[in-house]
């Protein structure tokens, strides 16, 4: 059986993936008092005494919603939010395992920002955190900055941040393995969509000076027409030379690529024309923008893709279970530019320097000890930044 | 230590009662490719394909979101939905200690009704079943009518029809007990807010024919004034000889009084007014209408009352585990007349011919095998009333 056929087995088996338990036990008389009526009612004053009680006394503080409208999942495009429902409940188990964090799907049965807005803000009373998953771009940009700014927890969009934050960590490895400095090299996203914007936001926070974005009409500048408001921002701050063309115009003396785009749209004459010592992030999904092994053949010296069968494959669950347990932990009210940074540089840190190469710049996704390290990471950052509550 | 301090110290302890765990293990490279990327994509396109295909790949199907706006929470009234958590969470354990049905509590921050009603219907992609609770009367009542109609999952306000399948399972034993039948018999149910009037209905439903509904204003009578629909609708269906007066007036010649409205508010003229061999279910939380000792004395044969240190506890956890088990297991539309008087002599018929007496007329409410009757009651009922979808 191959992967998809073990997995419909296992769905099927087990009837989906998560379930709700009692941390408490509930067999005596004395039990139910405690847990229920009449004993519940004291919690519930002193939480309507003081709301900053509901940390104190109930799950809130460690449980994050993770809501989609199903509208981009995976590679699978707008399959609605009962089709995403597989995903969110995996994407919920993955906080559990990785972090101790419970995540609950909400699968949000509309398309329209202000109503997504408007449920996640309604049912926000019940969760320390929300995680967005799979919303289309560019929704996603408002979505997330409305939740954001009307929100007082933490609100991440994971598609966006999480591979931007695991991409950086990546880049800082690489970067050392080539012997280059951030401010000096020349980096090319292509896609503008959710993760393209926030990987280019993510760089240019962390120092990058030189980056330009391309997308289906090619790179993006200022004075595109014809784009939506999120590309018109892009151009804003990127591309200092203003230039116009195609993917393979932007390529020539690049440092790094960095595709989340469409499978095999990277020729090995475009690797060839880029500098020496390229670095190769081809994260299109299942097969990349250029295979490996010929990426490696026209030159480029440190290649990762999303992939677990390659070398330095960029995988999410390095980055938010991590992020969420910091967060939570110090119950920060937003997830900032100084915490992701600071969760890049700590999964980049779980490589110790003698065993960093160009096969070796991204932590193994399932290890283990990553989590912690952001999480520490992250409180570090929340409380430095001055959003820490706790 | 006082039940109240022992819950405060459990709440504390725990921080909350509920937690979210995986049904598979993600230990190894392979069991992240079968629970999530690339192994999830399958399950996703099955459902996307059709959308039935939810209940087979998903968590969907045993999940039952218990839903409030906190504005009506035990006995504490308006405490607001973050408040409201801690009986949510003990609500949604007991959902799955007593009938394996996983809940998750949502806490929605609004007390309008079209929000409420909005927010459930977008989320309700993800659950199977809706149970709402603690929602103040006479709003609940729109809430759970338009959802049932909007809806294809069943809907299910526990304050009202858990309580009332309780009363009427305690009352089909009472009857046994005293020797009457339920077509002869004067009831007067006192408190029309969201339990009354559930009670009042379910009753009626029942073969109860001479029914008065009191209220704070007195009896409820066709013409009377300045009282909400929901009133003036029971005004229709109860008082046959349309009497007005004082509760005191209602309970002459009464042979059951069911209160579901204030400590102390009957003395004990007023039960030596009602006929011989009287039934008495003194429901006003944590103080009863009267003390059950001098219901006895002044004449009632049959009492019961909500607490646990009283004969005949009247506790909706012998209705609502079981009644969403049958309902999802048969993946029921809704929750029906049928299925709710079905489950109601389910509950009654745990109890023995032979264990029948006037201290006994209700199953000890954390007996774990009356979960199961119920829900088998449930499904029966389900498939015989048409609603049953498998």
């Amino acid at each position: 059986m191959n992967y998809f056929e073990k997995s419909l087995k296992v769905h099927e088996d087990k009837v989906g993936k998560i379930e709700v338990i009692s941390k408490i036990k509930v067999e005596t008389r004395d039990d139910l008092s405690i847990a229920y009526t009449p004993g519940v009612a004291e919690p519930c004053r002193k939480i309507h005494e003081d709301e900053e009680n509901v940390y104190k006394y109930t799950s809130k503080g460690n449980l994050v919603a993770v809501v989609t409208d199903g509208s981009a999942v995976l590679g699978l495009g707008d399959i609605g939010p009962k089709a995403g429902l597989p995903v969110m409940e995996g994407k919920s188990i993955l906080f559990k395992e990785f972090a101790g964090v419970d995540a609950f799907p909400i699968c949000i049965d509309t398309k329209d920002v202000d109503e997504i807005v408007k449920t996640v803000k309604l049912i926000a009373p019940g969760f320390g955190g929300i995680n967005i998953e799979d919303i289309g771009a560019p929704r996603c940009f408002e979505v997330e900055e409305r939740l954001k700014k009307e929100l007082d927890i933490p609100v991440f969009h994971d598609d966006q941040h999480g591979t931007a934050i695991v991409v950086l960590a990546g880049l800082i490895n690489a970067l050392k393995v080539v012997k280059k400095e951030i401010e000096n090299i020349k980096v090319v996203v292509n896609g503008a969509g959710a993760a393209g914007t926030a990987i280019t936001k993510l760089l240019l926070s962390s120092g990058v000076k030189n980056l330009i974005v391309c997308d289906k009409v090619g790179i993006i500048y200022r004075g595109i027409e014809n784009v939506d408001n999120s590309k018109l921002e892009l151009a804003e701050i990127t591309n200092p030379d203003n230039i116009k063309g195609s993917l393979a115009d932007a390529l020539v003396d690049a440092d790094v690529f960095i595709g989340v785009s469409a499978p095999g749209i990277v020729s090995k004459d475009m690797v060839k024309s880029m500098n020496k010592d390229s670095i190769f992030f081809a994260m299109a999904n299942p097969t990349p923008e250029i295979m490996p092994d010929e990426a490696k053949e026209a030159g480029a010296r440190v290649i990762g893709t999303g992939r677990s069968d390659f070398p330095n494959q960029v995988n999410n669950v390095l980055a938010f279970p991590g992020i969420f347990r910091g967060a939570l932990d110090v119950r920060a009210k937003e997830i900032n530019e100084e915490m992701k940074i600071a969760a890049a540089y700590a999964i980049a840190s779980m490589i110790k320097d003698e065993d960093l190469n160009e096969n070796n710049v991204i932590p193994y996704a399932l290890d283990r000890t990553v989590a912690n390290n952001v999480a520490e990471a992250i409180k570090k950052a929340a409380i430095e930044s001055g959003v820490a509550r706790i």
